[in-house]
Formats: C-alpha cells, structure tokens, sequence
C-alpha cells in the first residue's frame, strides 16, 4: 500500500496535520481557525476526559457551568487580564438577524444592537469571579473548588488543528480560599494531578515547573506548568495551574468574614488542560505508519482480523475471532472484530495502524489449526505466535506491557535530548538540534526577550525540583542561582 | 423552621423559581438569560447525561463536536430553518477589543470587523449538513450516526432558569441516511431512547406523538416529540426527534452514488434533549418542601443524620453512621454522613428535604440500643423504624420502589388530569382546569391557530398510538378522524 503519509523526516508538521487528518482525528472546518472533531478523535477525547473528571473528583472537586458570554466592562476589571485577552476575542454586538432586502440573503439587524457587547470567554475568570461575590460571605463557604468543561475561544492569527485553534474544548477548575498557604497547595496539588494524568494515561513524561514572569498566565501571580517534548524537539505546554493571588477577589470585590471576624480579600487559583493534548499525544509518540495510542487512550485497544480464502475458512475464523473477543471483554479490554468482507486484510492492517490500536490479532487457518494467534504490536511493530489458550493472560498484561514501554520510549526521547548550555555558543548550537536545554540565565525579562529574538526560544520553565547552583547567565553573564529550561515550543 | 418556598398553590411560577434558587441547582447570571448551574445541579444533569450517552452509544451513535460559531450565509440556505432562527441569534461582527480611550475601558476594535459575520449556533444542522458533504460519497459512507454534547444560544426575550434561557446546554444528534424508511426509522428509535429516559430515570411518564404542521422544528418533514404533564397542568416538551427528510441534503448539496450507482440526495434526521429535562424534573415531582428527586439521578441517594447530645454519643453515632455507608456503598449506593457539629439535627433534616435527597437515616443513642435506625422517605414524608442488620437488602429495595412510587404517582396525576373534550364549551372548560385535553381538529393551522388565541392552548402531539375515529373539530365542526393532545404548555 502507497504511504499515506508525509515522512517526519521530510517535514515534521506536514506529518502532523497529515496524520491528524488521516487517522480522522479532526479536520478544518467552514469556519476560519475551527476545527471539527471528529468521531475517532473525540473518542480519545472522551477518554481523557473521564479520567481528568475521576481525578479532579477525587480531589475534591465538582462540575458547574458558567455562561458563554461575558460582558466587555468585566474584562477591563483585571488590568493584566484584558492586556492578555483583550486582542483575540469574538465578539457578540448584535442578537437578531433580518432579511437583507438590497443583496437578499441576512444581514445583521440595526436594531438588534447589544447596550453592551459581550465577548465569548477566553477563559472564565472573570464570569465566575463576578459570581463568586455572591456566593462568599464568610470563611464557612470556602473553600469553592469548582471545574467546568467548555468550549472557549481566542482569535488566533494562525491556527492548527488541535495545537492552536479558535475555539477549543478544556476544562478549567476555579477554586476560592481562605489563605494564601492554601490556595498555593491547591495550585501544587493540581499540577500533580495534571503531571500524573500525563505520565500514566498520555505516556507522555513531563516536567513540571514554574513559568517566567512573561510567560505566566494573564491576571496570574504565579504560573505553573507541566512541558513536555515532542518527537521533532519543540516543546509543549501540556497544562497550567495557576495561584491568582488576590488579584480577581480585589477586581470583582470579593470578601470574606474570617474566623477572627475581619473582611479579607479571598484567595484563588484556576487550572486548565485542553483538546491541545490530543496534539501532544499524536506527536509523542506516533510515527511514518500512522498513531501510536498508549493503551489506556485508545478507543479500541484490539482488533481481531481473520484471515480465510474460502467462505468455510471465513466462517470458522470469524467465529473464533468472536470467541476471542468474548473472551477479552471481559477482562475490560475493547476489542473489535473486522469481519467485513469487503476489504482485504492487507488493507485492514494497513488502515489500523494508522488509527493506532496498540494490539493486532490476526487468525487464519493456520492458526485454527494450530491453536496459535498471530498478536502484532503497534508501537514497536513486532509480530509474535501465541497459544490461543493464553491469550486471556497475555493480553492484558501486553497492554500494560505497551503502555509503560511507550512512556519509556518517550522518556528516553527527552533524557537524549536534554542538555546543559554553559556557554552561548553552546546554546545557540543546541537549539538547532532541538530539545530541552538547561541554562544559567539572569532572571531579568529582557534577557529573555533577547535570547528569544535571536534563538525563537522560550524559557518553558523553571523546573521545581531544580537546585540552587551558583552559575552565569548564557547570554549576558551575569550571575545566575538557578537554571532555567529553554526550548523552541509550540 | 421557617418555609423558604413559596406554596404551589399560591404562586406556581414563583415557587418553581424560588426552589431552583434555594435548593442549588441554578441561578442568573449577570448576562442578560443566561444562568449560572450550580454544582448540585449540574451533579443531576451529569447524571442524565451519562444515561443518555449510553444509550445513544448502544443504540450505535458515536459523539463528535462540531463548531460553536455558524457563517451567516449558511443560514439563508434552507428557508424554513432561517425563518425559524433568524430572529433570536447572537452574532459575532469583530474579533478584537481595544482600548477606548474617550471613555476608558474597552471599546470594540473598528479594525477588526470580520468579512462575514458568524452566528452563535442556536442549532447545528447547517454546519454539520455542510461538513457532511466532505463525508459523505457512496453508499458506503452511510448511515453516520453522530451525536454532540454542547452549549447553544437562541435569544429568548423572556427566560426562566433550565426551562428558557438564552444559552443552554444540550445533546444534538445529526444522522445522515441512503433511504427515507431508515431515516424514519432512526427518528422513532430516538424518540423511544427518549420516552425510555423519561419513564425510566425522570420517573415522568411522556406521551409519544408527532408536532402538527405549525409547530414542528424549522427544516424539518415531520417533527416528533415526548410530551410531559407538570403538577400545575401546563404541558411541557421534554424532548424532539426530527425527520428531515433531504431538506439539508439538498441546502448543501449532499449527494451519493446508490447501490444502483445513482447520485441521490441524502436522508437526514436531527433530535435533542437539553437542560430543559432540569426543569421538567424539578416541576413534575417535587413539593412545597423542596425537590422530590427520582433515586436514579440524585447525586446523593441517602443521607445518614448523626443525633447526639454528648460528645460520647456522637462518636458512638458517628462511628455507626459511617459502617452503614461502607454496608450500602457496597450496593452501588451514593451516601453522605453529615457529621457537622455546626448544624442542628433539624436544620439538615430541613436541607436534605430541599435538596430531595431520596432517603433519610436518623441514628439516635437509642437506636444503637435497640440496633434500629429511623428510615425517611423524601418522597411520601413518612418514616419507619428498620432494624440496622436488614438495611443491606431494605435500602437498595427501597430505592427501586421509590423510583417506581414516584413515577406511579406522576402517571396517576397525568391519568386524572387528561381527558376528551367533544364540544367547544367542554374544551374552554377543561382549558382552564389545567390538564391534556384529547380533542378532534379538522387538522388546519387556521383552526389552530384560532384555538391557541382563543385559549392560549397549543396542540401538543397527535400521540402515535392513537386510533383511527371519525368526529367533528371541536372548533369548526368540519370532520376530523384523529385527536390531538391540546395544553397549555411552557
């Protein structure tokens, strides 16, 4: 079968939307900057979804929704906030379409024009701060540790299809509480789950760290992250968690009754991971064939192909593939049968690893004869023989098998790709190799400024567990405490 | 303690208004029609819709997401469907704030007004009969079975929380089709997904029929629905599933290669169910007391009240508290001790009625004597003394029972409360008592529309199961040989 996809070699971005495209994860819509989701993509979406939703319960949190709009005065509240948002927002001024007697067709009706616009939220802050207000009287209703799910929009210039898109589905927590010392744990502790929920179902190894103060999120006193590296050495912001401070309390006027009786200012912090990990996902891992999809992720982690010449070997192979199947339900695994009749297994092979299911079971004759399957791995494309009697026991325990072998894999990526820059040379060198380089740098926001004009990189993080080691700034000299992570990014 | 809802019978509208406040489930927000759902009401939305994703997913539905934002010119395509949406869309016109600096804040960037402006969704189909087009080549590309969980805006001039509200959140299933009967035959699946819903987890008995000419979706063949009797006899629509016939396959140019290698337009089908179900629940069961919820949504089924005087007895109660929650969460039962030392006993037996928690156990010194506990029921009020070693099979039954109670007791309100009118006065009589009316119409919108001035009733669904029986219209006269279901309706 002809390649269906652009090489990584030959251009790593093609690859990516390619694939994208391709495995049907998602394609471009009518709409500038909006894509569609589609049905294959959303299921691994879904996925994600419920396990950050069983994580988040765990820790105490729980569901609400806000609305879509927010009124313009509520971002100029916020001064950092509306300087961050205020440039990439859809904005509604109108409620009512009319006939449009001149050019036929709808024009926009003079008459229903807005007394205020309202933006569709970026994010929403600045909604749920205004709500808040109402719901805080006293240290008796803190903490609020709320999460919604929705759809968001920033109007980005240039957009790519999961990575960077004008609307975008995420989950972003709102938490309010009482002291600083709180509301900066409730911080750390999110980060861990995001960090967790990246390592155990992404297989994708992150670090987590704190962001530079140009880099930190709008209205953010601190930003924290979790970054992660991708196959072409660029990085990727997987997940913030941010400490807001008093900042939105002092902007929306939300108090509360401490236990001593005083009005004090209420703590907060917000969080958010997007359907931008389902780019970190395809380009972690996946390569020339198609996606690799860690086990716990993939919509169908099997897939049962018979192999037959005559409509008796038809019968008996696809019989068997069902009996396997039944037999793997109930171990939890997702197991499909292609038992169509219409496409040759060639092309089955070929059209499941591009979709990345992690195991494929191949039955023929053969096989029936021998009580053997023939189990085919997606991520190292290795083939094996297996008695049809121990599949019960192999199989699940290849599933785990594959799922650390893949994070293993993409663990390896970055310790190879990971490097110290004493010197600028040095730096100005790795840089063009790609990956996460570890240097000394002055602390100061122009030199920031100035190593990213010249490189395009970005300092990703200050990693939290890094040491104090005294040291040089790479690019001025100066004296430095502490390394920072560099990395061109997406 | 003090009521904190106003009575049914003295203001129906208010006590609904007030019950959605007091008991948590929703609130305005500082958006003009949209609301706030709080987590106790999302925790029972997230409940329906789970249910009913796994319904759609076993009925072979898959999910997807499409764009939030619709270009206008889509609109124009299909004549009926932009008449029925035109008059209440929010439109993007511009993607950039700017600083205002006459009168500070933010002002709308001039500069950045879009070249087409874009419509909020209010409901999908154009968009996604215009990505379809991209799908769908050949037979072999149908049926799609596509369903989307998402929020969408329709600019109500006059809203009321969960039942009409500028934006809401819903499920939109789109299917696509080779023939008309498959496509007639998926509507009605759906619409039986949804009655099974009603009946069997909002305990609300709906009855099945299909829209008359004027009230039926705009776009659609035929529109069918699930209607529902609330306590103060209004009728409300809990549900729609649409035949769309090629309506949208012919606006947007959706064709394919038949088996017999002709190019024929698509059939399309299109159905939802929304927040509305939140409203429908609160006003179909509960009482002046606060919610009466069915067991199968409640986010907690049980509540386990501590009574205690000394310190000793609220450990000792306590303690049984929590092993009576580890015997039923064994069950698959949701449970919640409410140890709180800052409440009085009468206080939370107060919030837990509002709130509608199903069941209620009270342990008391005494019963850790007698080795009883104090067994409430929310929905009948009435309490019992259960012995602690038969809660194990007492409580998991109960749930069932007060699950099928509760909808018993809505069917027989529904039974009571419809019946046949057979003259003009008869109607205008039974109008005013509240109820569905079973009444012949010689099937014009002219009389329907005559009666809904007249009497503000609306026919609601001629039922799919009625017969076949000549009469005369109750307005005109003239023949009719079918009855409607006539109400007043929200």
């Amino acid at each position: 079968m002809a390649k269906v996809l652009t090489s990584r070699s030959e251009n790593y971005a093609q690859w990516y939307n390619d694939l994208v495209i391709k495995a049907d994860l998602a394609e471009n819509s009518a709409v500038r900057g909006c894509m569609v989701i589609k049905p294959y993509g959303y299921a691994i979406w879904e996925r994600m979804q419920a396990e950050l939703d069983r994580m988040f319960k765990e820790t105490g949190h729980v569901n609400a929704y806000f609305p879509l709009f927010i009124p313009k005065s509520f971002f100029s509240r916020e001064a950092a906030h509306v300087k961050g948002f205020a440039k990439e927002c859809a904005v509604v001024t109108h409620y009512r379409l009319t006939a449009d007697e001149e050019n036929g067709g709808l024009k926009v009706d003079p008459s229903a024009k807005l007394e205020e616009e309202l933006v569709i939220r970026p994010t929403s802050e600045t909604i749920i701060w205004n709500t808040y207000r109402n719901w805080i009287q006293s240290y008796r209703d803190l903490p609020i540790l709320i999460n919604q799910w929705a759809n968001v929009v920033r109007w980005e210039m240039r957009t790519r299809l999961f990575l960077r898109t004008a609307e975008f589905l995420w989950q972003e927590g709102h938490t309010a509480h009482e002291t600083r010392a709180e509301a900066v744990e409730e911080t750390l502790k999110i980060l861990g789950v995001y960090a967790t929920f990246a390592e155990q179902f992404l297989a994708l190894p992150v670090i987590k760290g704190i962001k530079s103060e140009t880099e930190k999120f709008a209205g953010a006193e601190d930003t924290y992250c979790i970054e992660a590296l991708m196959q072409d050495g660029k990085a990727l912001q997987a997940g913030t968690s941010h400490f807001l401070g008093q900042n939105f309390a002092k902007a929306f006027d939300v108090m509360f009754a401490s236990k001593e009786g005083k009005q004090e200012y209420v703590w907060a912090t917000s969080w958010g991971v997007s359907t931008r990990l389902m780019g970190a996902l395809v380009m972690a891992h996946s390569d020339d064939n198609g996606l690799v999809l860690p086990p716990k992720l993939a919509p169908q982690q099997v897939v049962i192909v018979p192999i037959y010449k005559t409509p008796e070997e038809y019968a008996a192979t696809v019989e068997r593939a069902h009996l396997i199947k039944s037999q793997l339900v109930k171990h939890g695994i997702t197991v499909k049968v292609d038992d169509r009749d219409t496409h040759k297994p060639g092309w089955k092979f070929a059209e499941y690893e591009l979709k990345g299911v992690p195991v494929r079971l191949a039955i023929g004759p053969r096989d029936l004869e021998n009580g053997t399957v023939e189990v085919a791995r997606r991520d190292t494309l290795t083939k094996e023989t297996v008695p049809m009697e121990s599949l019960e026991v192999y199989i699940p325990a290849l599933m785990d098998q594959i799922q650390a072998e893949i994070y293993n894999k993409a663990l390896r990526f970055r310790t190879e790709n990971t490097h110290k820059a004493e010197t600028w040379e040095e730096f100005l060198d790795l840089v063009e190799k790609g990956g996460f380089i570890s240097a000394h740098w002055d602390g100061t926001p122009e030199t920031e400024k100035a190593i990213q004009e010249e490189t395009k990189a970005t300092i990703r993080c200050i990693p939290l567990d890094s040491i104090d080691e005294p040291g040089i700034c790479i690019k001025t000299g100066r004296p430095s405490n502490r390394r920072a992570i560099f990395a061109r990014a997406y």
